[in-house]
């Protein structure tokens, strides 16, 4: 299996007015998500802001439960945040990786609108990632999504989780636990245990 | 499809020294599983919890997003909490049921640990729910767990999100999302549409 990215930017997103905005980091985004991406495996978790202060707190955060005390509980909390970067911009995460791994991650858009270039379905990205040809960078957006110009840079998009719903609001913490469990879950209809 | 309901329960619960004991009940996991919920077209969550106080809490959450003016935020915020119903206990949600429905409905357990009796896959509740003969209602934990009384009450139990996995701490939010995901979700594997 190949190695496995997520990234959460904060900039450059759209407020609910379709200006362009830094969002808020939040300290729950940092845990759920991580929490996540520790159990799929993920290898690196990057929170992605060019505010400073913001990334002060993000490594706070995560500092906070990986160094003392806190890092021997039960929760294995600090087994999570262990995994948590805090980046500059998208350049700076993909350049983690590239310096990791050797070469550049296919970069992969998250959106709750559908869009029609590069569409992938979250089967074929399952399949690209067993294959473990590349490592994978997934992006998750906050506040009212990432800009146009993020997402024709990616590499690929994956589609809305529930295209079908009438409902189209999951929160990003849910998104990303959702999208994690498809591409990177155990099989779904695999043995039957009851 | 058969009417699917989710219960957050807050009590009887354990802590961390195995201890039962009533939770606290975030303002985040309310908003979390109820955008979770109705995305998945969950007929109502239940917030379990028997302190007055706490009910009253999350009545007021409830309240500022479905009443005046907050109810039409493009958000759709209100649309999420509106499926939300505060409720005494277990009891009490299976009653609501019972008179909406006509009859009780299969209560479904989730734990993040290993049980072996009455375990039903994800493949096979999401079959009872198409097959719609009865409603169905999935509970989640919070806390250290539910008390092995509430598990062994339920009709059937769902294994761990992913038993392979060397670290087992989602957050509930996360462990929501993907188990409506796995058990109502657009089916993955269907058309491939890169």
């Amino acid at each position: 299996m190949g190695n496995l990215y997520v990234a959460l930017m904060h900039f450059p997103m759209r407020n609910r007015r379709g200006e362009i905005v830094a969002t808020a980091m939040t300290s729950i985004d940092v845990h759920d998500i991580a929490r996540s991406a520790r159990t799929y495996g993920v290898v690196r978790y990057f929170v992605v802001t060019p505010l400073p202060s913001q990334q002060r707190i993000g490594w706070r955060i995560r500092g906070f439960w990986t160094e003392g005390e806190r890092a021997m509980e039960a929760s294995r909390r600090g087994d999570a945040l262990e995994i948590v970067t805090m980046s500059h911009d998208l350049e700076e995460s993909i350049s983690w990786i590239r310096d990791a791994e050797g070469q550049d991650p296919l970069v992969v858009a998250t959106s709750a609108r559908k869009h029609e270039a590069r569409s992938v379905s979250y089967d074929q990205l399952r399949a690209e990632i067993a294959q473990g040809d590349r490592p994978v960078l997934i992006l998750f957006g906050t506040g009212w999504g990432m800009v146009d110009e993020v997402i024709q840079a990616c590499d690929l998009l994956l589609p809305p989780i529930m295209p079908g719903s009438d409902f189209n609001h999951l929160s990003v913490r849910a998104a990303a636990a959702i999208t994690l469990d498809r591409v990177a879950g155990d099989r779904i209809g695999g043995k039957e245990d009851g």
